[in-house]
């Protein structure tokens, strides 16, 4: 360690603490015991350009760790990363000014509590929730190795990035990466290196109380590669581990850290260093310790500035510009494929991929959404070759598996296939695909929707990175029959609806599965979940109804009173739209004019101008029944304070489908009994009680 | 094996075989790999006595492989366990008869595709959900552990019993029993043995193509013992490793066991064989492989029902009648404690409980509600000795811990500990509640509630089997402040609130949650999830606002305008209710006359009684404004056509909570001014938009 690497390890040090001590709010425990291998890492092998932090072959740098932000805050002001706009545009300003630094914590600093992806360039996704980070990261490692054996020629290596995450001991207890490290360790990802920051201190205190498993020796069973550095301030040590890891080709990589957290402040060692600034005196003595000037704040010496841009600065440039100039090359040579890579980092799709869109005659038979999908997507992944993905062990059920010629499995003799092999990790799954999504490929995941909820964590974070993930559910109700309660969604919907950024579709018929695919391919910055049915739909007779094309609004007029003059609204989605249309019939028998509203995704109706949404739910029209096999929760913004809805208030129960929906009431007669008792004004319960 | 050995264990398979194709659906190929080991468990081990399936020390036996029901409806028609009512209460009734079994998968039968608690008696835990079965009967060791440290004496064995789980291949993927095993490592629970059916055979195909890890490797990682059978047809074999684990005395056993999906079926060792029935004439070759006759459905030989008797039938008659006997001599010798015991198994408390609950003085500064709640918790576990849990790594956040004399750590070496350390395994720390409530203790676990994400599924197997777990959440908005968006909730509460059977609590003040733990501790037969907030809110002064007594309403009249008749209602929750008295001031003095209405549960709000909440909700008074630092999305059920809610409609931000505060519009000034525009009938915004 020369004199230069102290000095420059230990002014992140400071930086972080003065942050912290600023904002007298923050974690500066992990940064502290840290810094060091964050700071080999980046000086002596991240292959990065602080010039163009989104330059497509950068190596990644994940901070699974989130709460040590103030960490990576400090190494993107150091090794001075520029800024890039929403679009990926790089910019004049840097990401991270010191007066960014002073603002940590504060509201609109590009410093916030956690890391950020979109918000601070250099963020390659959203951290804090422990284990996204480093599952996620496996998703990039996939990509990048199927980046590689689909776009790399001889001469062109145009993709050999690597993925490094620095993960701390709640990482490693957290079930989601023990999901990814199985995946990754299956996946033969030796481009992934994990680095475990092993303070053996968590909140409650000594790991000793609660994790005393051997975690070398789990990773080994994973089939990982594993190294140990015995003192994290040890930077050859480092070195000679993350050389271990460049030098491994078949396995992924765990470098166990031994590391202090806290390190050479008062509260060394102690849980107290974890979340708790150190304040005003020990901030000092542990500057005084470090050799730093105790009274200086977010002091940088130029030197450190030098030492940054000799070492990741002058690398990274270097590399990058190589690369642009292969990429040139490359283009030249094969100009199909590097368009492919401009669309894709840019998130374009191919010119023609509409195209690709099958159409689906009416059918009163029809077929189940899930298969309805299958096609489009199949289609369109035959289109789009970086649309790509998998299920956590149920494609034969969620039909999401691509069958056109060369799609194949995503495996390791095989690392271009289209198709992964997940596992029943649905948690795993979701950021696998965030990661996937984040190295700008169209990532798709499947489930079965009850699943959902095991992969929340990862969904929530695709909606807040704002990333184009489509979650694929199927088995979308009590029409999942005889497997029961445990099978059965009720709430589910209602959970995703909830998410703010999430666009919720789900689709009545073949006809709007094309048009959900149709915007949700077309998506750039917004994750989708698909809810799609086990059982057969018919699809509907658009030359009699209106057309599937309402969907990209949300919710559509699908078939209207015949003078346009409705007495009640029948609102429905899914596997309920054929039967609020039945209802409508019956309804009509008696001569009541009932329309039917198909509402395929609420989130889009919500942002259409007033008048349409009047146009579709004429205010002055107040009876109004909404069906859904579902939790009601959420229905009464659209059913209104006169309305009903006929949904589920209990959970579901085993038994044949056709029993089901007797038992619970989906039965036309029921739809058009309370629509008559709504026009009647007879109060409907709106709860379980 | 025996002659008697083979029938009984084939006739097993032929019941399996016959129930699924009857009902043409439901999973045959794990019954027909795995019924040996099942049949060897039961007959050679399990303490568990057919006529008393709710006796207190039996072992117990947890299919965590739920898909793989009819196995265990065959063990228990074949055994003679007798149902039990709702309260526990032993009936004279089969649990499953034959003709509950040729009803598997019908509406209402005793047989569902999944075991479901409470409704099939010997059913100890509801699964299906993978993951779920293993992680949950962490808890149940952990109690069993418990309640022998608390209650054995010497001479006095009450309880003893061990805890089995058979799991699959999805199982061992999950994340939540990678967290699980990790727990019951490091707890070195010694009762706890998991039977690992590695047919290696999943829905997508061989594991091979996604699952390659060395499960054994990783048990042993984990500080399990570890043991293999080579062959699930080999009983002795199985009997050897069950003996093994009997005689472990420091770790849980991991006993896996090589099996072949679909044993002897057309479709062994085939993907095919795990979900899709035989076919007829599949079912007729199988038995004739089985020595069974071909033709005959739901064969049950005497000889058979014989067998069971003289095995399982006889050895649990045999012990629990001793340990009833050995119960009454405890009794005589420690009525107290025994006292506890039955008390317990009928889900009451001590007497006098409600004595021990604290009360809090008005006080304009007030205390966080988690700190509130804290108090309240620990007042009552002093008084209810088997009200125990613990934090997923938060408890000095969550104040959770339990700090008075004796409380102890939950630990190996203090095994009756009230305090246990989870660590950061949130999905595992929600089932392993659910175990200990299963077990009869009354568990509660905290995080924050953004977490309660990362444990959705085991929250809602609490909702649905109906147990009184206490899912503890605080830091339950952005009052989080400088953590930001990744730790701020917003659409959990919406998500949690549209789950079946679960209570949501978010009360207002300390003397809110005083009266929440009031109707908590109550619960016999429901789960709840308490939300509450990091920051202080004050205490609010009940001698001029109506009592909190209101609580247990789920919703009151908090402060009402001065003549009972209000221009417009306030309707908040939590850290809101505050803020709405101080906008019932501001509007007072223009002469606005509006109603504080504190809804602190809406579950329980939902189900009094018309009268009753049309008297806090008037239905003429329709401006109203709902004002909660979360999702709007629910809201309009309460707020109603002409209402607004001032909620969230984005992510939080990093901030200082005043700063946010500001930012989100969550100001007496903005409900005010909300109040003003809705009695003017200015529309509102109800989404992000």
């Amino acid at each position: 360690m020369t004199d230069q690497d102290t000095l420059s390890v230990n002014t992140i040090r400071g930086l972080c603490m003065d942050a912290i001590q600023q904002a007298e709010s923050g974690h500066p425990g992990t940064p502290m015991g840290i810094a060091p291998v964050a700071y080999t890492l980046w000086q002596r092998f991240l292959r990065f350009d602080p010039q163009d932090p989104v330059w497509p072959n950068r190596d990644r740098f994940v901070l699974s760790e989130g709460h040590a932000s103030a960490l990576l805050w400090s190494l993107l002001h150091l090794s001075g990363v520029r800024a890039v706009d929403a679009d990926y545009e790089v910019l004049g300003r840097p990401a991270v000014s010191l007066d960014d630094l002073r603002a940590f914590r504060q509201l609109d600093s590009r410093c916030p509590g956690h890391p950020e992806y979109r918000w601070t360039s250099g963020v390659e996704t959203t951290t804090g929730p422990l284990g996204q980070g480093v599952a996620t990261s496996v998703g990039m490692a996939l990509a990048g190795r199927w980046l590689a054996d689909r776009y790399n020629r001889d001469g062109f290596d145009l993709f050999d990035f690597d993925v490094y995450a620095l993960a701390g001991d709640g990482c490693m207890m957290e079930g989601i990466s023990s999901e990814a490290a199985s995946a990754a360790g299956h996946q033969g990802l030796a481009n992934l290196c994990w680095i475990y920051d092993s303070n053996r201190v968590t909140i409650e205190g000594h790991t000793d109380i609660t994790f005393t498993e051997d975690v070398a020796a789990r990773f080994l069973a994973y089939g990982w590669n594993v190294t140990t550095v015995a003192d994290a301030n040890d930077l050859d040590a480092v070195a000679r581990a993350l050389h271990t890891f460049r030098a491994e080709t078949e396995r992924p990589t765990l470098v166990v850290v031994h590391s202090h957290i806290g390190y050479g402040s008062p509260v060394e060692d102690s849980p107290r260093a974890h979340g708790t600034p150190f304040g005003e005196e020990g901030v000092r003595s542990t500057k005084r310790f470090l050799g730093l000037p105790p009274d200086e704040r977010f002091h940088v010496p130029e030197a450190v500035r030098e030492d940054f841009a000799r070492g990741i600065g002058a690398r990274g440039e270097r590399l990058r510009t190589a690369w642009e100039e292969r990429f040139e090359a490359y283009r030249r040579d094969w100009p199909a494929e590097a368009d492919e890579i401009t669309r894709m980092q840019r998130r374009e799709l191919p010119e023609d991929w509409e195209a690709a869109l099958p159409q689906f005659p009416p059918d009163p038979k029809g077929l189940a959404s899930r298969d309805s999908s299958g096609r489009v997507l199949n289609a369109l992944a035959e289109r789009v070759p970086w649309l790509l993905g998998g299920s956590a062990d149920l494609s034969p059920s969620t039909k999401t598996r691509l069958t056109f010629d060369g799609a194949g499995d995503l495996e390791p003799d095989e690392p271009g296939g289209r198709n992964l092999h997940l596992g029943v990790r649905e948690h795993a799954s979701a950021a696998i695909a965030n990661g996937m999504a984040l190295t700008k490929l169209r990532p798709y995941w499947s489930g079965f929707l009850i699943f959902s909820d095991y992969a929340k964590g990862a969904i929530r974070l695709s909606a807040l990175m704002e990333i184009p993930v489509v979650h694929i559910f199927t088995h979308d109700s009590i029409g999942v029959g005889e497997d029961g309660p445990t099978h059965q969604p009720v709430e589910q919907l209602a959970g995703l609806r909830a998410m703010p950024g999430l666009l919720v579709f789900r689709p009545a018929d073949a006809g709007e599965v094309v048009e959900t695919w149709r915007a949700v391919a077309a998506l750039r910055h917004e994750p989708a979940a698909l809810v799609l049915s086990r059982q057969a739909l018919p699809t509907l007779d658009r030359s009699v109804l209106a057309s599937a094309s309402g969907t990209a609004r949300g919710a559509y007029v699908l078939a209207d009173a015949p003078d346009g003059a409705p007495q009640v609204l029948l609102l429905a989605t899914g596997s309920e739209v054929s039967l609020a249309l039945s209802a409508r019939e019956e309804l009509a028998a008696e001569g009541i004019a009932a329309r039917v509203v198909s509402m395929p995704c609420w989130e889009l109706f919500d942002r259409q101008p007033r008048e349409y949404r009047e146009a579709v739910l004429p205010p002055g029209v107040t009876a109004r029944v909404g069906v859904e096999q579902a939790s009601t929760f959420g229905w009464d913004r659209y059913v209104g304070d006169r309305g009903a809805v006929v949904g589920m208030h209990t959970y579901g129960a085993s038994a044949p489908l056709k029993k089901l929906i007797t038992k619970f009431g989906f039965t036309p007669e029921r739809v058009a009994q309370v629509a008559r008792d709504v026009l009647a004004g007879r109060e409907q319960p709106r709860s379980a009680a």
